[in-house]
């Protein structure tokens, strides 16, 4: 495998050269929504995805949603039969999650800034506040007594220590995020002069990691600081959600993450809860792994323009769609996802070209010098690895275009 | 001036340490708008900023307005009052254009992937079609011919020349916008051929140059490559849209444009092409330039949070309202934009400090440790140079949270 190359396995069927979705051919599937561009989620992927996660995992270990990741409602409450719990970030997605079905017990609010609005919502639902500051402690307490229903909350903690070489570092030195692990103890305190209901704690150290090592350290350093900071704990553990971080491959030259070394630490973990905290259940909470290689992004190219030697496919879809694939969100050095011509994926001729979008600016690109099936106008493009941080990441109405279609198959 | 300050200065006066917004104290044009976050644009700074290109641009040069910038439908509305004609990128921005009032004579649709409903509504419309592809030529003859109204053209050019130190490029070696130079003799025998309404040429280089030597350069070229290709038009060229580029400053160390060059540059152009081309129009077309330091952002702080020596102050606004601020949008290395605590802008007591969004990601911030008056839950954080590419350019749905709110004041 070269770093060049996507070491990404499609793992959507190809038949008769045609990409299905769901079962469904794509041509048809496009078919069916009506239009172009259209994100879709393919629900057997999702369940799969879930069941490989079960196999991995101890019994014990619960597996939460976070909704963030992909909010769309349909796929929200087909995932609420699939896992143990829902997390939100905010009260549109605890909207959404309270539409699923699940439990309220089961869901919980996480998030650096909460607005008082928000909160109200959360406790009126009865739904677990992670609390992330000692403001948002007594903005609690002044509600609950307002509303005269108990809040129940945990303890959102910034660690010392960071998750290595993930995407994104949410612990570690000076954050937003929670409460910074030494001051924990006089919060936990305060929470039970407070009398609110203390359930546990969420720790949360980084996200989109692909090395298993770091993972399996960092959750083992997360649970040995949830056991110290417990002992200063107003009332038992009953809920620790020590985050999740599980990446998936994107570009050339990654590969998929290694459960085993993972489940083997869950499993040694859980063990350990049983003795140290044997009120307590341990919550992995996954977004971006449950569904981002469930799902595809699909354009239609528009025109075929040759400039310069160079071909461009010009496509109906673009970064106002799919920003995190163009490149432009937060990404240092633009790489490409993995892209087929969906309708054609093998085809039986192949050419270098980019795939750019109907914007005018030169950020408007979905691939850069791949290697394709030849296509023309009314070919569709497939953009893979778009389950997760897809729509809602990107920006809609850039430009005043069409609203992409959205559906799970 | 040191690389580390913003050479920025404020356009919006301040009365009583109070920043004020078309003649409204931010602190009552908050309740006014009736919640934050909210974008707000100044009537007055967008009308002085037109008032000041027109002093130094010849009389004869036309100014068009680039809805792309910002298509909230009063600003366009209150700026088709002030310019000569108005430039839209999608179907949805010529809705707004319209309904503006502009003659639809005066308004012309650019983009690399027009859709054919885009096309067709444009030629119901009786706008000017920039054509960008040979088959977009043949796509028009062919919707024409179905409309029973002809196409009015103009050709958009791909030149062999670039806008150096532009924030981005739009021109010189394989590009996706417009059709090559030395391709454009064939495209305007094929538009004469296919008895197409000819009206001119379209040559944009790049946007976002804060140096005006490297404006007039491209200026120039773009002039001398119309000049050149009007030899092969099928009839007389109306209108010369030689594109804008005009910058704004956004970072420490950048410095505003200077206009007196640009003027006599275009001075210089406007007289030659009274001899050249003399039935031509010479058209700017200009979108951040108008409105970009006319806005500002405003959000409101809901939490300070110390967190191992270092002050946040969260905020409910952040990157899924303004994702160029956030530095996420492209750009490679994040740099602050200009920031104050607007209802107490230079305040008694001075702090270091961050300023971050409610979204769990630590990409959600607007100021990285910037000196700002010591601000509290309730204050409201401003962020300047938000007129352009701020609300559209931003993932909205990102975390489910609200909408901002968005006035003209």
């Amino acid at each position: 495998m070269s770093a060049h190359e996507h070491a990404f396995a499609c793992p959507f069927p190809v038949i008769d050269d045609c990409l299905q979705v769901g079962g469904v051919p794509l041509t048809r599937l496009t078919e069916r929504v009506g239009r172009t561009p259209f994100y879709a989620y393919d629900r057997r992927l999702i369940s799969e995805r879930v069941a490989l996660l079960r196999r991995h995992l101890p019994e014990t270990v619960r597996l939460h949603y976070a909704i963030k990741a992909n909010p769309m409602p349909a796929l929200v409450s087909y995932m609420a039969g699939l896992v143990d719990g829902l997390d939100v970030a905010s009260a549109g997605e605890l909207r959404v999650a309270l539409d699923s079905g699940m439990a309220p017990a089961e869901i919980s609010f996480a998030g650096p800034g909460k607005r008082e609005e928000e909160l109200r919502q959360a406790i009126a639902a009865g739904i677990l506040v992670n609390v992330e500051s000692f403001r948002e402690a007594r903005v609690l307490v002044r509600l609950s007594e307002e509303l005269g229903l108990p809040a129940r909350v945990a303890v959102r903690v910034n660690p010392d220590f960071e998750l290595k070489s993930s995407g994104a570092k949410m612990s570690g030195g000076p954050k937003p995020f929670g409460v910074d692990a030494e001051k924990v103890p006089a919060l936990l305190h305060e929470i039970g002069a407070l009398g609110l209901a203390f359930e546990g704690f969420h720790i949360f150290a980084g996200s989109q990691s692909l090395r298993a090592e770091a993972i399996v350290e960092t959750q083992v350093k997360a649970y040995e600081l949830a056991v110290r900071l417990a002992r200063e704990a107003p009332g038992p553990v009953k809920v620790l959600n020590i985050g999740g971080g599980f990446g998936i491959p994107y570009f050339p030259g990654e590969q998929p993450l290694e459960l085993v070394p993972i489940g083997r630490n869950l499993a040694a973990l859980a063990e350990r809860l049983r003795r140290d905290l044997p009120a307590a259940r341990l919550v992995l909470e996954l977004g971006r792994y449950l569904v981002g290689e469930a799902g595809i992004y699909v354009c239609r190219v528009i025109d075929r323009k040759e400039s310069r030697g160079h071909v461009f496919l010009v496509t109906d879809g673009g970064l106002h769609h799919h920003l995190s694939a163009s490149g432009n969100f937060g990404q240092v050095i633009r790489k490409n996802y993995p892209v087929v011509v969906g309708n054609r994926v093998r085809g039986t001729r192949r050419e270098t070209v980019s795939v750019v979008g109907p914007l005018c600016t030169p950020l408007d690109l979905l691939a850069d010098r791949m290697e394709l099936a030849e296509a023309h106008p009314g070919d569709l493009i497939v953009i893979f690895q778009s389950g997760a941080y897809g729509l809602t990441a990107s920006p809609t109405a850039f430009l005043s275009h069409p609203a992409p279609g959205e559906v799970l198959v």
